[in-house]
């Protein structure tokens, strides 16, 4: 982790970038895996899976008779901590319903929305070294609540064709039966156009490599939402001289540990706090079991000393964190301070795996400084919300002459007609 | 406008169908614009300004004095109409303003989120055939009322360097200061990238031709978010025996003036409605100013004639219109059955137009079936929902060791580690 000490100005533009990887020329690649599966569906599919999983499946889609067996494999205790964590992001997902409240803007002139779950939605959850369930529970239980009518997932199966009890036991939980073994790019093709197995749907949500992201850039194109673009996760630690060296290192590695291209800040008013955590952070390190990812992620990582924790907040703002964990004393009264960050956790025992896991906010956050322009998901995310609107006689009467004044000096013929024929029809009778 | 007449189910697919334009290829012309305007900034804008606008700038920036002078060329009465439509667009919007409620989700954990207004956008206001000044209202008031800090305007000068008059009128209404002579692709870089003059924004909103378009497009591929896809304007009006065929021959016009690319759909359950319409179509048609596209418009546009209004409704649904008028009886009684709509208009005196000015609805609006994934603009659209938590000492006892267990079956030691040592900490206290 490199140290600033009080950089001038003019350098924290720079000190502000995320570190930029080479991308992979991978739009060739997975346009002809997009391409495959829009042709040739299921075969396709089978096929990826031969090559990319090794394994040869029988069926597509998860057996009811596999989902029971995973049931029976996750331990008690494990069901017990993912069934609190869907009760805490129900209850905060639920307080996101919209009220609907009709508006008489003009007399006689009614407006309102109202919130319409999108149809069909897609939840693709990556396989690899972390199985990553509790994206299950951020993504199905807001699609659950918002009454999505077909909500589907996919994942990547192990060579011998299965899929982690936990991501089964938890896709259950949450009510979702349709469960497809595909992995990458062909899963998000697979959803985006349909197969013979696999149902077509107008939204995509989830994590994924950059295969996954790709796919999802490109798809977009023919008419199918995803859930936000996609970058490196991401923390920025603000600390004072009252906070715990000890958390604050923790928290800065629950981050590292994501992968080597997930970037650390460590901000701080005060000298001592950040050499005390460089030295807790080596002696975290040294007990992880993903100690090398976490170690490559540090090398790309900054710490910088501010002269204010006004100051940290100014840079924080500028860098747009996904998740942002102000760490200092009487942390909420810089709340109105914030104007960039995915997630905000306040105060020492608000720890970035609490919003990770169970806390009950939502884990899919904006990253790579999207946070300055996205929001993260939440029950927005599978809803549409239409407008509606009803006018009675009084309601044209008082406000079409405007409209049709407005038609006119936009040059819009027909759109004045449409009022002036109704005025007319009420004077006439 | 053809007409079709109880069509069989198998047809309804490609009946829905939007009418495929061929697209230019414009990536490789717009991709030089985006680039040259990154790289020669405002020398590049007057250049484009010279070759498209045939107009020499003297400056980029519309002036104080320009703005003044053209308040003073806007009539009054018109200034009153634009003033009224403002009163129900601010109204309605404010609305929209989510009240920040703190959830307790399990004793000591307390979520809620924030909406912050995006720091900078970037409002996009085509010049050509209309002024659309109206379509500064729909964004400009929301952007305001979310709190953005800075808005700026981008919109095409005249061959003698002006912006329309109601357009500058407008936006001084809104409160918009910044105002630039930029139009096209040029305006798009411009915004995404910042210039010596214009400065750069995180968002970017408004309608605009083919280039706009795909400049907007490839610009989110730079980090920069848009209001949302576009393609041509459309509406879908069901009508029954007892609708006004002269008001849906003219909301079926209003749309249809807009442009040659704009598709009209007629759907009812009654034969009669659909030939007496088709006849107000002929009447209305030919006294239009814009009569050549309106023509052009209703030669891809169909009228369909099905069994109930349920089923103009299942048909609605699937076709996924970007206005909806319901001009049956009982308009109202349908809405639970409507699933994919941008906005919809209910009842014989809600004609198009209203929501189109004055009523108070956005009308940025999801077209081109994409009113199955997205919403129309709104005060949503203008702010990020930031999620705020705060733990105590017993909130992070009651759902720590739920945290530890799910870390650790995903495989996250230093998730876990994050717990762990609160937890340790508060029993050794």
């Amino acid at each position: 982790m490199k140290v600033y000490k009080n950089p001038n100005a003019s350098d924290w533009n720079s000190l502000a970038e995320r570190p930029v990887f080479e991308k992979q020329k991978l739009d060739a690649v997975v346009l002809d895996i997009l391409k495959d599966v829009k042709i040739n569906k299921d075969k396709a599919l089978v096929g990826y899976a031969e090559k990319f999983d090794n394994v040869i499946l029988k069926s597509l889609q998860v057996e009811n008779s596999e989902i029971e067996f995973a049931i029976n494999q996750v331990p008690q205790d494990l069901k017990d901590a993912i069934n609190l964590a869907k009760e805490n992001i129900e209850t905060f997902h639920k307080s996101q319903k919209e009220k609907e409240q009709i508006i008489e803007t003009t007399k006689g002139v009614k407006c309102w929305r109202k919130s319409v779950g999108i149809e069909k939605v897609g939840l693709y959850i990556p396989g690899g070294s972390a199985p990553l369930f509790s994206t299950i529970l951020m993504l199905g239980i807001p699609a659950k609540l918002a009454g999505c009518k077909e909500i589907i997932l996919c994942s990547p199966p192990n060579k011998e064709g299965q899929i982690n009890p936990a991501i089964l036991y938890t896709a259950s939980l949450v009510g979702i039966s349709k469960i497809y073994k595909v992995g990458g790019a062909q899963a998000i093709a697979a959803m985006a156009y349909g197969t013979e197995t696999i149902p077509q749907v107008y939204k995509i949500f989830g994590p994924g490599n950059q295969f996954v992201t790709k796919a999802k850039e490109l798809i977009q194109q023919d008419g199918v939402a995803i859930d936000m673009p996609a970058g490196p996760s991401e923390v920025l630690v603000i600390a004072d001289k009252t906070s715990n060296p000890e958390f604050v290192a923790a928290d800065l590695l629950s981050q590292a540990e994501h992968g080597p291209d997930s970037q650390v800040i460590l901000l701080s008013d005060n000298e001592d706090i950040i050499n005390r955590t460089l030295q807790e952070l080596k002696k975290q390190l040294g007990k992880l079991t993903r100690n090398n990812i976490a170690s490559e992620a540090l090398k790309i990582s900054r710490a910088i000393l501010l002269n204010s924790i006004d100051e940290c907040l100014e840079f924080s703002n500028l860098y747009a964190p996904e998740h942002l964990i102000i760490a200092t004393d009487n942390a909420s009264d810089y709340i109105n301070l914030i104007t960039n960050a995915g997630s905000v956790f306040l105060g020492k025992y608000s720890c970035e795996s609490a919003g990770d896991y169970a806390s009950g906010t939502n884990h899919t956050l904006p990253t790579n400084g999207y946070a300055k322009n996205y929001s993260g998901v939440s029950l927005d995310s599978f809803v549409k919300k239409i407008t509606f609107q009803n006018l009675n006689e009084d309601g044209i009467k008082n406000i079409g002459p405007s409209i049709e004044l407005m038609a006119e000096a936009e040059g819009l013929d027909a759109h004045k007609n449409a009022v002036t024929l109704r005025l007319k029809s009420i004077n006439h009778v």
